[in-house]
């Protein structure tokens, strides 16, 4: 497709972009590709920083820039055609949809699938090969369970939900609209609730509820778990990577992200808008305010103001953090000075 | 059921109880609740701490009590109907006993599974829709096999033992009676054996065995490795959370616990009734003494005593962690006092 | 079999070895075991180091042992036969070669595999009972698919490669031949890419690619994502194992080696023959230079030199680090020195 159309489709006629100046430099778009790998026929994107750079070299025919003079004029002396915008990692996420719709499957019950005679189904699902859906399940209308995926009885399923295969939903789990659950992610397994007594550990079993509201996504072997009483809870929007665990009653608010091996341990309270990166971790019954961030790794053991962004384990304010690190590698050299300055008295 | 119902049926009719003093507060009980979201008509529990103040708040209708007079009186002075206990905890993990019970399939050995003709099955198995079952399996009695779950050859499993949906238990294990195994586990993959050549890795094959003894659980997605000789060995009643990592000839001892996403690298040996908190890791071939607890995070990389509690990476004992941990972030105060009395000189 | 028979075997008939002066101690040798458990009729091996001592104790009948004379000579004296070589572990490793082979069952398309008509098999494949074959893909010679396996449209894979049961190979990926993708695994699902909005995360759609090249094996329940452009690549012979996570978009080198849990998140750049031990995590857009290695539980925030060796979080050179991790426990004590001789002043 054409730049021109791209411009269009993205609805940014009115913004900066080369073709004001430029009508003529209107290139065929074949794909979307990174700023790095970017061959002649592709759109890519710059926001700045040290991949400003590549506006020089990139064999892009098009480019998504910030709002920079600088960068626009460079792209157009190299003939490349642009759009500027102050959100340019958006309107290419934008462009690439443009271009590439994720493999969804038609509509179709396939003969291999188990399902419960029982079981609700509402109108123009997919259910794969071999899924198994057992008593008492409702699914919603334009559901997209593939293969070899399992549902344990009384589970609900939002509309256009989309469960990836291999991935299990226990009893007393609800999730809700437009969510998506990938590969093998398990929904609403047994919380770990064992009791020490001195005949060993006494199983507490689990009789509460996993829910998930519209929006939520779960990535690739992700677990959530189902609490005692009560329920866990995962708001809506937020985004969950691979391989999370969310202790049994965390409660998750809103629009938070949780990248790759976070842990939640039993009981957390996660504010809206929370940020945890990757690997970090937090203790049982912890809160987190709203619009906190954690740092790759942290640990987290006791609570957490709203907007705080912290670091280290236990978790400290970040920018505390990051000086108390920079001197880190000097303890051993504080040390023999310390010693000297005592023998020196 | 009535509160005297649930009391006799705990057989704590002989404990202090609010009956004694107040036959007619009999409530109606119609489930359990976590204390901070218990309505009217459910039971709920307090162990103290800073969930005490909720005596005074709860609209729960019976509450399972510590053994102390103040929270006694002040649930007796609401109309709450309590049990008092040395072990609230381990009472209520009782009290939801008699409220719920897991789903449990009948007996059946699904259509659509494949069981190879010269696996062996005890009686009373359920064994669900696109289970696979390998040669010269061993099923024992009363084991329930969810939907999807593969079993490779010469497996063994014992009485009573649960495989939830979508796990997978390969050649060369053996499954002791009463475990229950969660949806995504692996048990007996290949360790992660290989040899530096100056050609690249040499596979070291994994010729060993995977063992887990009776009473042990292993939560969603966790994995325990087949070794190259020997065993990986899990002994009686260990529990282990989601996502963790037991390494190729791991031996663990009896009645442990380890919180998700811990891991255990090659050949670790683990006592008995050790605890280890989540995302803790234990390097190749440490040993751990029995009754040690590792804090969450804990990085251990040597030998670590019987009964120690160590925090930190690499581990060291709690208390000089906690101390340490509670200095950190004055290092760069620290470093420029140091400068500053150095220059003083 | 007898023990001359494994040095004629194993092609060491030239290296030293217990038979040139002792031909009449020739055990027979019924399998292969670690040092410390190892029972009469078996091999085990020796490196050196703290499992030395075990010469004077194993019940072994046979050992490979490192270049070292007192080793040999406490073998020869105590009856059990030897080989010596300056690479005991990669013989062992080929020595279990010879009584095990991993259970891989004989070609066959199982009825109950759901086959695209239009996907392109190879000769003498393995498709187990129930797995999943969409359109579009193309599976090599002698490829192994274990039960219950889920291809996505358009997925191609190598020669030999073994895929084992409950993994999901996604749409846009393609593994090269001698792969070993082990339970529970996934390839190619979405990355996680979720583009801040004042409305909330804006996805952005994984319409990249993922490549695992010849040689590569991916351990249990590790999970490996698609990016939004591009590539995520893992170069030959590269070995990864349990339960790590790789972000979208990562380039891995060849014959590197990640231990379990390991995160990269994404964009990570890793160089060839890089080791990264259990737990440790990179940050976005990081680069590791070819040889570096990272200690357990290292966390990279910045750009690593080839060759360096890191640890801690954030990533410091390793020999600093242990310097520095051993007067951390002395903080408090420091502090209180520093605060002593500030009042001397």
């Amino acid at each position: 497709m054409k730049f021109s159309e791209i411009v269009h489709k993205l609805d940014l006629v009115s913004e900066f972009n080369s073709l004001t100046d430029n009508k003529d430099c209107d290139p065929e778009i074949s794909g979307v590709a990174p700023i790095d790998e970017a061959a002649n026929g592709t759109l890519s994107y710059i926001e700045g920083g040290k991949f400003a750079a590549m506006v020089g070299k990139t064999d892009a025919s098009a480019l998504i820039l910030p709002l920079d003079q600088t960068l626009q004029t460079q792209a157009t002396e190299r003939g490349i055609a642009w759009i500027a915008t102050s959100e340019p990692r958006l309107v290419f996420a934008k462009a690439i949809a443009l271009f590439y719709k994720p493999w969804q499957p038609a509509p179709e019950i396939h003969p291999t699938a188990i399902i419960h005679p029982d079981a609700q189904l509402g109108e123009n699902v997919y259910i794969g090969a071999h899924v198994v859906v057992q008593a008492g399940v409702k699914i919603g209308n334009h559901v997209c369970i593939h293969p070899n995926v399992v549902i344990y009885p009384g589970v609900e399923i939002g509309d256009r939900t989309i469960l990836h295969a291999n991935c299990t939903i226990h009893e007393r789990s609800k999730i809700g609209a437009d969510c998506v659950i990938h590969s093998g992610v398990v929904i609403g397994g047994e919380g770990f609730g064992f009791v020490p007594t001195a005949a060993g550990w006494f199983k507490m079993e689990q009789s509460g509820y996993t829910v998930l509201e519209d929006g939520v996504e779960v990535g690739c072997n992700s677990t959530i778990d189902r609490p005692a009483v009560g329920e866990t809870r995962i708001s809506r929007n937020t985004k969950i990577d691979n391989l999370v665990q969310i202790g049994h009653g965390c409660q998750v608010g809103e629009n938070c992200a949780m990248a790759a091996q976070v842990g939640l341990a039993g009981g957390v309270k996660v504010g809206n808008r929370v940020i945890l990166a990757g690997q970090a971790g937090v203790a049982n019954q912890a809160k987190i305010g709203d619009g906190a961030i954690a740092t790759a790794k942290t640990g987290i053991h006791n609570d957490i103001e709203p907007g705080a962004i912290v670091s280290g384990i236990p978790a400290i304010p970040h920018k505390v953090f990051l000086k108390a690190a920079a001197i880190y590698h000097r303890l051993p050299e504080m040390y023999q000075t310390l010693k000297q300055l005592q023998r020196q008295k």
